[in-house]
């Protein structure tokens, strides 16, 4: 957790969506921006499975967070005229509760006796931070891929609570090809020995499971057309030590996932990720009815933005196209936005120039 | 091997492309169908990765092949017209000469110290079998997968030694995507503990590693439309052993790929594996003159049919166009077939019903 990240308590018995509950479970947020006095400014933003609550700089953390160039003074997000938050996640591990924190009931850390997660279990957290905040209202709810569906989640558990709803890079439900990437990258932690079925030293997680899965997440969060104009057949030279490995790194795709597993391995809980990667399976907005209309019917919202990226193959084109005829049925002031990006999924954490114009054309603000 | 497969050794050094050499390697084969006197009715074909020899059933060997309705009696390589030969891939491991095999100068198993294979070594032994056979040219080379590649090779190699060439679902050469495929499944054999840097026991050879690697191949052999259809979102049932267990299999998608980790790992021998994937990444035609075009200016072809299929997201359809346009540039009787099969890169083995007419047509044959 960062200088400028606060926590709040939700105080009592936390009934979990599935089954189980967590004793008064801490949620971490960041905000930027003052909540005016009507109360009416608030936006609340979902982040993906892996960020934490750090969004942004601030005066109180000059770090860069992951969607530094989206929140602050001016930006899309702009903190001049609204209040913006970000929570961590519930069940990850900055700041919120989660499979590494310690279980008061037993005063050892959760782990595998961590409760089923859900989306809805996610959601419904934020919303207790944002009581706790003194919002009835929220201006928006915004959600970045994982956590757009907890954006759907939070509104329709909670109709009303916000008036406009942003989905980038999300899903009603997961289909087959991105439940099997998930499915794969779990399987690959708990086959590494250092998972030892959840109990793993935390000075010696099992890095060659995260580090395989980082690098399937990076190939579902890419695509092939990006990494063809980026690398095409471009080669490494061979280092010293792996000069007679017959299986060493020779391409410079390889070198660049090698790098990707390198930063991200070690800087989140494995059984943290394990609990949000099948939290992601699990959600399927038609579980609140009985059907995907009858979930969007549930919906009270005045406006709402769908963004999706024709080369995103986790959470591919279609899919934003289902949620913004779901949400044009119950809400008609619905925009959906194709952007022609070429980095895939991950488009909205790194091709800031094609998704800053149409936030700030949402909310009317100018933009840098 | 079956019963109907065949081996030849090629007597002396075997040169590898790259560096080191082979002694007398051994070749295995199986072949369908008889020469005619002319020796002009020869085919050859080169299968993906992974099959052996054993491409379809004959009087001396009634188990199904891999290719069972595409091999035989009136079929569309028709035995009764085509002396049909199958090679088991050199660097394989049913019957011919890989890194399982026992290197004659040392009486021990290769492993890791078989020379760097390419696919250009994997056309060479084939063309020793083809010259074994008595056959100077060739009626046709067909190549599926990292076979096209293999039958580009020998093409290039020896121009002129086949008057047709089919290449199915192929590529002149590996784009970034398929060797970070590659790549990471060959990532996940390595990490698997068991692997002992390729010295494992036959018997307890790394199968945690191969089933990981075999899921992500399944991945990327099919494709997303295929498993939106057939999978959806549906459910498994809990088994006693796994209800307790929070990340088990509880999409019928991860079932499947399940079922497919079993039926494959242990069937195929680790290191061989690896040697396979990595010589699917090294193919390169450019580096047969400099460029593509002087790769495909080497080729001496009367006719050529390029295949390739919509969903296919290991060898794109892009790249069945680029062999297309190469081939067309020397050889102006190409075709090229887009089929709009949705099971993906795999479909030349399981949607026979698409490719059969499009093999009969080239060979003038009619089909069951």
């Amino acid at each position: 957790m960062g200088p400028a990240t606060k926590t709040v308590t939700l105080e009592g018995r936390f009934q979990m969506h599935r089954a189980g509950h967590l004793e008064s479970p801490t949620m971490a947020y960041e905000t930027w921006g003052e909540l005016n006095e009507s109360r009416s400014n608030g936006i609340l933003i979902f982040s993906g499975l892996s960020p934490s609550a750090h969004a942004a700089s601030s005066a109180e953390d000059h770090s860069a967070g992951w969607w530094e160039d989206m929140i602050g003074p001016g930006l899309p997000l702009d903190s001049n005229r609204y209040h913006i938050i970000c929570v961590n996640t519930l069940g990850s591990c900055f700041g919120s509760t989660g499979p590494a924190s310690v279980d008061p009931a037993t005063g050892e850390i959760y782990r595998l006796r961590f409760p089923t997660l859900t989306l809805e279990d996610v959601a419904e957290a934020a919303y207790g931070v944002v009581c706790h905040l003194g919002i009835e209202q929220l201006d928006s709810v915004i959600g970045c891929s994982m956590g757009g569906m907890s954006g759907l989640a939070y509104c329709v558990r909670h109709p009303g609570a916000a008036r406009r709803f942003i989905s980038i890079s999300s899903a009603t439900r997961a289909l087959p090809f991105a439940i099997a990437v998930r499915s794969l990258q779990r399987e690959m932690i708990r086959s590494d020995p250092k998972w030892m079925n959840g109990n793993y030293d935390p000075k010696d997680p099992p890095i060659t499971g995260q580090r395989l899965a980082r690098k399937l997440g990076m190939m579902s969060y890419r695509s092939p057309e990006e990494w063809n104009q980026r690398f095409g057949r471009q080669r490494t030279t061979a280092t010293e030590e792996n000069v007679n490995d017959p299986f060493k790194i020779a391409f410079s795709v390889e070198a660049y996932l090698e790098n990707h597993a390198n930063k991200f391995s070690g800087g989140f809980d494995p059984n943290c990720y394990l609990y949000l990667s099948r939290a992601s399976d699990l959600f399927d907005l038609a579980e609140h009815g009985g059907s995907l209309e009858s979930g969007f019917s549930k919906l009270r919202l005045e406006r709402a933005l769908v963004i999706g990226v024709v080369t995103d193959i986790l959470f591919p084109l279609q899919q934003q196209r289902d949620i913004a005829a779901g949400l044009s049925a119950v809400c008609p002031n619905t925009r959906l936005v194709e952007l022609d990006c070429i980095r895939g999924h991950d488009s909205f954490l790194v091709d800031m120039d094609a998704f800053r114009p149409v936030i700030c054309d949402f909310f009317e603000t100018c933009g840098p």
